[in-house]
């Protein structure tokens, strides 16, 4: 067969993980040819690939990013080459497509699929936010690079008497916050799910001060909202300590902590760094995998299908059964999670 | 309630965070009493503990080994011990024990509650042997460990032309191997599940230079085994180099492999260096999760359980179901791995 | 003799080496008493403090922040506390002390030190901004925090066509954004000691995606300045991308690049993450070799020095030597930097 | 110019950073052409080599090993090809020849350079034994690594009352084992610079266990001697724990220890982990500064000369200078260490 291959979305550990096994396992066990395509479905569309052979993919396990690129398409450019799949796939003389991705991806992918390109998934999140799968290769590198920041910033906080507010990345959940959080042993864990009062979160600050513990490390995601009225400063109004309280809600919360403490609180905004750099030993074995389990879709006609991870097992699950929700961090695990902040 | 918790067994990173997060559950949320028991089962024989407050465990989530110690104990003192188990409890003031530890551990737990010293057990393992659980924390640290020695030592191997054997844990399992050797890219992969001929090896090293890949990395589990008959020299024999080929399986592996192609090939024994240590994001995460089970399942009374991680979810099992059975590296797991070798 | 120690200022990986150090050869080796003092010269002041014998030491070697603490003190406190020099050090009953900090309490320690209570410096800084020693203990691990951030956004920035533009520490000097610069491999390199031309910047990158290299990583000091003039959105303009370009410069700079090229670009923040958690091997070698040192210069009788780090050998230098001119980077050192961005 | 490249000798962190730092040097500032040559004097010999652009040393700075390889050349043809120097580099078209490498390659370096194929050499060594420079690149990494060995040891020791002793790289020097020892908390630091008595050794970690610390780690070179007639156990006997005592001092000292205190004892052997892998921050600035400075050296005509580090400069010192003697430990840096032990 020949079999194309591509990945989407932003950037998640243990992409080029999935690339190099789906080129082991197709060309060197099947048999297959393995077309690269280049980023994702805008190079799909314009037709711009190359064949990948074990050669191309050696050395690649490690390495952060994807060495097929990925780029954004534009929704209506993306709805005509829909229309135009078999087309598509006829030029790049591919029977199939793997194609690796988050949530837009996937939809995407259901969408060539039922047009006639037959599409196989793999699902990609650093977030952990796509339903119908355990977990998912990326998740735990970004988990662990939060948690080595927050490690970090403790042993400062305690000795200098300082609180800290990392933001973490999650905009509509709050896996990487609550696992890291749980981790690095944060004092407060604040996450999309769940609406915080800002006032409750310094009272647990000054509290931990009253009892002599005076430190305190806050891991917020990014997408952490307060409760309506509970923010002291408008966007851009200057704390007590001279700083006007900006930008995204680790340097806001930063400035409302300062204020009601009289005491200078400072935010740490990881960005990116969460979601580049070479995979964890746990993420590649499952970007591996799954990249096995694609080709195995493949040759036994699972399109519409992406590799899913159960319990130990990688599992075919229909992609949409992935797709129709996010997956929030649910309500017992939050409790799990606050009996040790 | 006065809850009883100790530690046994080799070294397994996490331990700490358990203990951590069973006197947070019971103290903070319960108000029970928690004691700290020394040197495992040791301790509980002879009457050593001390309370355990939430102040003794501050700072205590990220660091390796175990705070409360763990010692051996005679077979025969074990026997006894169990004899005397209502009595220990009573000696101790406690109502219930928080048992943490291997499959040694999991089977005296057993006795003991069968003996009237009501138990809960929390797995602990670096090996991913124990069954009923799809993993518990240490393993992963292990492998993450094994996993960047490999990295290093692939771009030397590669560079220098040269073939490294590492050995690493894993005397009746090759989970370590299995997971270390894929994240890291190994060329060979060599388990207790499976007896290898060292011929194979050899050659499959060969083949590698002879198609210009001239490197190789073979991850070998210290307990693998090699098909009777295929091993050149005898322990103790000279290999070409002027070598002898003693010691373990990778020290005399090297040598085989050396004494096939005529070329210098290095074995690393990382050892102990595989079970300590600060715990990864993903075992600290497990092992806090495991101590609020655990406590939980104290206060419903399931006694003789054991907490077990399935899927996402955190489940109580009884304690017989995970010492049944050695859990074994299973055929499809390895037919994955082989794709990528 | 009976020593005082202090830490002061800012955190730095590697107090707790020094003072593990000290305790470690005065007590051992030379029979002394140490004293730890709280809270820096609040605590000289206030007379807080507590004895250190080996006991209070162990484990402190590789962890971060440091076991006595640190706090500021009002000037005019200060002022005051120097004017009873030896009347505190009757109160704490000390000889003499060892006072660990940067330039701040360099500058202190003379001033205690003429004023009759004896004082032996410890420089500290991960700034790298002291003069009169190649360098000292915190840089190196403050670089390599920077390091491997970056390292991370390269990947992630290349398969993904992104500019980053990361904040670094250094507020008057760039030592930390140019090592860590060199060491990622930065494409831009922006210093306090370099003005630097906004457009400039937005070109140079404009170049690399003429070129094809269609990522840039930008390393930028907090303290760096662009050239008046050259920033074309005032603080809190929004730009291309309707983002507001507010806070550091960091953020101000993605903002400019952003507008510039069309195209989203993302600054990271790292912050208080560098100069917090375990100190590199270098750092504690260093500050393990400065704490014998300054033992040894209070039974020289050389107050008023400070350890320095020469070539391979630790010296004793007049505190003075170290704090009448910040160590900036020098030209010719910029000029090896530009070779390779 | 032309400026010929090779790298040899055994791996070392940092060889891809100075080439690379050689080419951006060369070709984009002074517009030379550089020719990597393949596989060290070998690939001189032979006449071996490809040309390399700024593009063929992209992405290599944090790459371990060498991206031109490295072999071993017998010593008569290498005498061969010094005769025939300025032929080779004709052959080669090269004007002068950059030679990365340790004592070995140094020497060399001169040979060539004296028989009329002018060289400008850049030491490497990760023992950090050749004289001349404060250090060079490769030593930093090789210490990092053994630190992170021994900070996983320690914890388990510690909590599981072990003693372990790990083997350190260092045939003739303990630079490696003196610094990792020292940053580690080693409690016996052992280096062939001063060769021990093995009861001594044993002795001072019976008298660990006398005072209640229950566990020892030990950090040997494998250069390390012990003194004659100290050592209880010939190469393969038997020990009390029914271990036969082999292989290199690591492990024999292991079974020294364990007979003595009753008590099994473990070895760690991280060999060639030490010598691999990505260079620290540390190591790839010097690198990248040595390859800076080496390009000038040829465009100065200071052939015969070698990049040194002597404080915080550069300097160029005479090849001869470097290999006459062995840097060796000083006993001053022995005094300091054994205060912390």
């Amino acid at each position: 067969m020949r079999i194309g291959v591509l990945t989407s979305g932003g950037d998640c550990p243990g992409l080029n993980a999935v690339i190099r096994s789906v080129v082991h396992r197709a060309v060197a066990d099947h048999g297959d040819t393995v077309v690269g395509i280049e980023d994702g479905f805008l190079g799909l569309i314009e037709g711009r690939s190359r064949p990948l052979a074990l050669d191309d993919v050696h050395g690649i396990l490690t390495r952060g990013g994807t060495v097929l690129g990925s780029a954004r398409v534009a929704r209506e450019r993306m709805r005509d080459g829909v229309s135009r799949a078999a087309e598509l796939a006829a030029n790049l003389g591919i029977d199939a497509l793997i194609a690796i991705g988050g949530e837009g991806t996937l939809t995407a992918a259901q969408l060539f699929s039922d047009a006639g390109l037959p599409v196989v998934a793999v699902p990609k999140t650093i977030d952990n936010d796509i339903d119908a799968t355990d977990v998912t290769f990326g998740h735990d590198t970004a988990v662990h690079v939060a948690t080595e920041a927050i490690d970090r910033l403790k042993t400062t906080a305690e000795s200098h008497q300082r609180v800290m507010v990392v933001e973490l990345m999650g905009r509509h959940t709050g896996w990487i916050t609550l696992h890291a959080g749980m981790a690095g042993g944060a004092h407060g864990i604040l996450i999309p799910e769940r609406p915080f009062d800002v006032e409750e979160v310094c009272r647990m600050v000054e509290e931990r001060f009253a009892r002599g513990k005076k430190f305190a490390i806050v891991a917020v995601a990014e997408g952490a909202h307060p409760l309506p009225g509970t923010m002291r400063f408008a966007h851009g109004e200057t704390d007590a300590f001279g700083h006007q309280t900006f930008g995204g809600i680790g340097t806001r919360l930063a400035g409302e902590v300062a204020q009601w403490l009289g005491k200078e609180s400072k935010p740490v905004i990881l960005g990116h760094v969460q979601r580049g750099g070479t995979p964890t030993a746990l993420d590649r074995v499952l970007a591996t995998r799954f990249g096995w389990h694609a080709v195995e879709a493949v040759h036994k006609g699972a399109y519409g299908h992406m590799t899913a991870l159960r319990g130990t097992e990688i599992r075919l699950v229909p992609i949409v059964d992935a797709v129709t929700r996010l997956k929030t961090v649910p309500e017992d695990r939050w409790i799990e999670a606050e009996a040790v902040l």
